[in-house]
């Protein structure tokens, strides 16, 4: 084991032993049950606290996702033939796939992720001031755009960004209708409730290449499998302005979209400030800022 | 040119410009208005006429389900490593994809094929006797399952075996229940009263390439993209033992399955007995009688 794995107070290993393993979430869920805000009540805390996520139809006015969508639309301009890291391209093409940490180059996402409704739920749930973790534009073309396989976020921020436990969360902003059809992120409720430990030691680097497509920090079939017959599939879908909100853990991915309809999304992970990035507890060093903000 | 390209009779030229050209379709849709059976009445008529498909949930008895389903695993353990050319891997791996030709190898598809309420309906909606003129078996695994980008039958069938004009139609029975997250077929209504033609030469033995991934006979985007304004998209599902019928030309693709859930079916292609294969339309020579039958 390299000298600079943490190795002090590791509640979730993984990445580590040739088999995987389910550790049962010592975390917190919802970590603020008094009510702080009126965007979400009782109920709705419940439900995350019992699946993993919440989703709001319509959170944004259609003049927020009109200006947002503009912005992205020149950012997506702006990043062809970009050869910034911050950049990233479909795997075996030349197209768009995300461009990441618009929160701090991009001044309409830094206010997006500023929105006092959303810091409103957001501080609701993980029981403190946050900060972002993560920002990226997903563009999800049309025609070509390719599926992320399943994955728990936090099984990577822990093993690579050195995260220590589980008290940060995603939004996902719809800047297109999203259908159906045309490739939107599917949840397994209740999964957030379970650490699903991966196989396989983390290479160098390995961000470059995860990006596009991972190969480590993959859950078992087996484990995807007993966890969707427990809490079965979700696929929240809702027009522009709609936003899914999920816990750091929860198991979610997405298929292909060979629709005509591009599913173009702002994704941000929103991090306590209790719970401040480490060294890495299953990787060589930590991703580059970009990815994983230490601020 | 090659002297052995069918150029008498192209109702439908494909693969022989070097843009792509929308034909109005010249042939019937429903070729007898005259009800000859009790399994479908006028409505279906009217409304496979409009939108190019019909959708039957549980047209087949859970314990013919049953049946099928044994005899499908049966097939696919007997074809796990094969080298018969009926066999179909997926594209960048060594599952299987499909087994071709089971209405002639095998006895249980065999009789499928000859169903008596199946053949009442393709019969009524082609006006005549039929024939196979392809089957098989998809299993489309659940985590890997990979997508079918759009395309329409007829436009490979026309210009690679010789089909002359529409009188064809195809049902895929599902033997696992169909989710709307597992990847089934998509529909895009409407769109078999025009033929889309495609750019590109076929290449020699492009069949060998083609069952795994299709590069030839691909419909272009701004086609496709008109297509689904003017007609929308369907995606039918249901339990085991449901049944989509489809015109031969309506265009129609399926995205990833990354679920657990596996989406085996079985594909056949009834053709009417008055629509013979002759030489291809766009191709150098025919593909082998396992995936397109002379008899």
């Amino acid at each position: 084991m390299s000298a600079n794995l943490n190795v002090k107070t590791d509640a979730y290993p993984t990445r580590k032993a040739d088999r995987p393993e389910w550790i049962e979430r010592v975390d917190p869920v919802v970590y603020d049950h008094e009510l702080k805000q009126d965007v979400i009540g009782k109920e709705q805390l419940a439900f995350y606290e019992e699946n993993g996520y919440l989703f709001f139809d319509a959170f944004f006015k259609s003049e927020e996702v009109a200006a947002l969508r503009a912005e992205l639309k020149r950012v997506l301009q702006e990043s062809r033939g970009s050869t910034r890291s911050e950049v990233i391209l479909e795997p075996g093409g030349d197209e768009v796939r995300s461009v990441f940490a618009v929160h701090r180059d991009n001044e309409v996402f830094r206010e997006l992720s500023l929105h006092p409704r959303l810091q409103a739920v957001v501080q609701q749930l993980l029981g403190s001031q946050v900060y972002v973790h993560q920002s990226r534009i997903n563009f999800k073309p049309g025609f070509t755009g390719k599926e992320f396989y399943w994955h728990s976020d936090f099984e990577t921020w822990h093993a690579e960004d050195g995260m220590p436990r589980m008290r940060a969360l995603s939004v996902s902003i719809a800047l297109e209708d999203n259908t159906l059809y045309n490739g939107a992120l599917m949840v397994v409720p209740g999964s957030h409730r379970t650490f699903v430990s991966c196989v396989g030691a983390t290479p160098d680097d390995h961000y470059k290449d995860s990006l596009r497509k991972q190969e480590y920090g993959v859950p078992d079939q087996d484990s995807l499998t007993k966890l969707v017959e427990q809490g079965g599939l979700e696929m929240p879908v809702g027009k522009a302005g709609s936003m899914l909100l999920f816990d750091c853990n929860i198991m979610h991915g997405s298929g292909s979209n060979i629709t005509p309809h591009p599913r173009s999304n702002v994704f941000c992970v929103f991090n306590s400030v209790e719970n401040r990035l480490e060294e890495p507890f299953s990787a060589g060093k930590p991703r580059p800022e970009f990815i994983a903000s230490r601020k």
